[in-house]
């Protein structure tokens, strides 16, 4: 993806290994000079780290992974290499003394860029050959895995190669920030140093807990940030008045003693550029459509945390148990009618779910239907404590009809036929519709036709084997398991096979395979 | 799910609104005061997106909505209700006296919560009739989703009214941090404050605009802080040393104009304290399984912001399709020798791929089908920039047989055959065998018999449409792309359709549906 060839690195701590596994799950090549003895163990963990967090990260085809190597000198580490990135301890001369060995040990060409926290690029430049290719691009830990890198350049650093070093970083899926003025601490040190100041405040004035300030962030404003900066979120917060009228409003607060650090006056001038900023950085969307923007990717966010069962997401999954506990004491068992089919399962396209173009991925609709096939089995007794006997229904064969795509954040449900069963088999037909299931009931009011107005997604037709597990052979199902599916198939049978039932899967008889010169007709597309 | 009734809310700004909002999702009654005539609007456009996102939020079944009346005056609101929320503009005096109003005339019982963002509660309830019930419950915009709520007592304030407080907040799926000492802006606002006044610093100063910072914030450091706090973040940045090891290394960082804040002297009584408050949120954890934890939210998160296309899943998403595109361009360069199946996708199941068993769920099966699909199309010529001009393959039909199970780790690969095609159709066949591509080519040299000795896992028969996806309806593939798919069939015509290839689903002939009698082989049963 990158042009650049090999990445020589400077340090090997927790930035600079987590650069080296950037580099190589990115297919490039990183050689390393650490002289600290854990500096290999260091690397063998981020890359480990690394790409166990890209496996989960994305479907995409991967690289070829770049090889690591340590080298036994500095020198030896840059020469050769196109870009070089140093990570030393945050010590002025040290990085001085290390960036001008490096600048006269690498090609005359490689950029040059330190991971410094805040220290001016126009001091690190001091001593370098070269100075115009010398820059900061500073990341944030987890290297591997945070997009944010601030490329600030110093006095003597040259526009083409703060925007070359801009290049490399977004050809190993980084978003460059790249910085106009150099000042201490650049921006994002800044924002973060101030924050944590006044955490070290807290806890030395006793007031707070180093967890309790850990929880004042991720439960609530830690949520928030991962989505949008301090400013789009007041303006938010100002409501449809905008910026202007948050300013007015919260202009008096910074008078007040809320943090140790004095605030800036709220000039006119001042005002007047930060509403400005922020129309800019609205770009024409109104606060209602922001405050969408923000809801979706919160719910998405915390949803994600929920699968951790982690920080906000560890919160919803316990309120989500007293709904679901709620609903059940409410509504007791609710009886369903085994006639018509049985929609025993919902769910919602989830982030993960997803391609490309944000519609769910092939496999989710099969992911759906196995929930379905599984919100059966429970239904028919074929439970937890059943499977715990050494019983268990395995799926041998499935045909799946994709009707109509569906987009992440949607709502599905599914609603399940019983075709047939004998003592070892079970033959089952479900129809997956966009929609909560309470769509289709409201909407039906108990006519034949269930699904009028409701989109159709996909079928599945299966056929499940039940199995001696320990034996790993088929074997008959449990009499009271056979007794409830008996049941619903005689119940269901008036209503007869779904269209779609019992195909297979073949050219249309006018198209000659070998030749093909059919004419096809436009046939069941998706949307 | 709370034993309150109903609450009385005073004031309907933004804030005020979202509470509202918050109760009413929750099935809770609220009846509000606000002489604004803009509060019906804001009120109805809060339950409006609360209701949508909770929609999008969980699968829970929703409880049935309470009622939002707007009342008269403050006494009509707060009058016979158990808890009551004040949200009025930040001004101490207009605060205390609604306060104060409020106390009189609320049930002697019913708790008084006021939602300010910092003004201390001791003065809050000054005036107020039973100040022992009256405290501060400081939620986070929006209200209705963030689960963080910061309860502080005043002097006055009873320890049973707190816990009160905090059983309410957590009926409704919040997170309440119940403070010990009471401090101007509390915890949370205080860290916001700081960062906020820094970042008007840089604003004033000329160094960043507020889009700058806002990405400073939400690409790097913001992504964590919905994960994990300021603490945490930073012993893991500290590596497997630990907390101590970060202050010693970082410590001097807090000397330098790194902000406009001055922090309090790293004392030796300061770094053990935080030090000991660090290992206890660490609970035991190690810096590996802390930083694993770090990762898998963070990569979940930033998945999650993907489905909206919005910060770093934005940049994840431009980053993917740099990698599909570059693994097209490298797939087409490999020789392939048409008249044999082709073999052109292998994978590992990945670890998330895996049931509680450590085997393969059958929807992974479908996605690595989906990912040889995939190969195969990008190897005819219909890879990224094809699908760029508007045309693309959909899989509208897919017939899978499971042979055997495999275990998580394992390598897998596919064989594919093209059974069929005609303008706007492909017939694809794959076999999934266990072992790398490199086994069976290997093992078989040439022989008819490919497969000998490698199991076959999975088959799957999938029908293909080429789409016009402007239109949304089938259309004819580019002549180049079915010329490649008409010689591929040509030469693997010779092979003959595969064992399964045609099937349909279907109970034994033997077996009556309805009384469920027939004998039932083995079959084809997986391991």
């Amino acid at each position: 993806m990158s042009e650049i060839g090999r990445v020589g690195l400077i340090g090997a701590g927790v930035i600079g290994a987590g650069w080296a596994a950037r580099f190589a799950v990115n297919g490039i090549d990183v050689r390393v000079f650490d002289p600290d003895p854990r500096a290999p163990t260091r690397l063998d963990e981020a890359l480990e780290d690394a790409a166990r967090a890209y496996a989960r990260l994305t479907l995409a085809p991967p690289l070829p992974p770049g090889r690591i190597e340590l080298a036994a000198s500095l020198e030896e580490a840059v020469a050769g290499a196109d870009f070089i990135q140093e990570s030393a301890p945050e010590r002025e001369d040290l990085k001085r003394s290390l960036l001008a060995a490096a600048s006269r040990a690498a090609p005359a060409e490689a950029i040059i860029a330190s991971s410094t926290s805040g220290i001016l690029p126009s001091h690190l430049q001091t001593d370098c050959t070269g100075p115009e290719r010398v820059l900061v691009g500073h990341p944030f830990n987890p290297v591997y895995l945070l997009p944010l890198v601030e490329v600030v350049g110093g006095k003597a650093t040259s526009a083409a190669s703060s925007e070359r070093a801009a290049d490399v970083y977004r050809s190993v899926g980084m978003h460059p920030l790249v910085l106009e003025t150099e000042i201490d601490a650049f921006i994002a040190d800044r924002l973060l140093e101030a924050l944590w100041r006044e955490a070290l405040h807290l806890v030395n004035d006793g007031v707070a807990t180093a967890g309790q300030i850990d929880e004042a962030i991720a439960f609530g404003p830690g949520l928030r940030w991962s989505v949008m900066g301090t400013f789009l979120l007041y303006r938010l917060a100002g409501g449809e008045a905008g910026m202007r009228h948050f300013l007015a409003q919260f202009g008096p607060t910074l008078e007040l003693p809320w943090t140790h650090l004095k605030a800036p006056e709220l000039t006119d001038e001042l005002v007047a550029r930060i509403a400005e900023q922020s129309d800019a950085q609205a770009g024409g969307r109104t606060i209602r459509e922001l405050a969408r923007l923000r809801d979706d990717c919160l719910v998405s966010v915390i949803q994600g945390l929920r699968t951790h069962d982690h920080g906000a997401g560890a919160v919803l999954r316990a309120y989500e148990a007293k709904l679901f506990s709620r609903a059940h004491r409410a509504a007791g068992d609710e009886p369903h009618d085994l006639s018509r089919p049985l929609e025993l399962h919902a769910a919602r396209v989830a982030p993960e779910w997803v391609d490309f173009n944000n519609h769910m991925t092939e496999s989710r609709y099969l992911q759906v239907f196995g929930d379905a096939t599984d919100a059966l089995l429970r239904f028919v007794g074929a439970d937890d404590e059943y499977m715990a006997t050494g019983r268990s229904f395995y799926t041998v064969e499935s045909h799946i009809r994709h009707l109509r795509e569906v987009a992440g954040g949607e709502p599905v449900s599914v609603a399940t036929q019983i075709l047939g069963c004998d003592e070892k088999r079970v033959h089952l037909f479900h129809r997956m519709f966009h929609g909560e299931r309470g769509d289709r009931r409201g909407s039906t009011n108990g006519s034949e036709r269930r699904d009028e107005g409701v989109t159709e997604l996909a079928t599945a037709e299966h056929m499940l084997l039940h199995v001696d597990t320990a034996a790993g052979r088929a074997s008959p199902a449990a009499p009271e398991v056979l007794a409830r599916l008996r049941e619903i198939v005689s119940a269901q049978a008036p209503l007869g096979a779904p269209e779609g039932a019992g195909r297979r899967i073949a050219m249309p008889a006018s198209a000659n395979a070998a030749a093909g010169r059919g004419a096809a007709p436009g046939g069941a597309l998706p949307e």
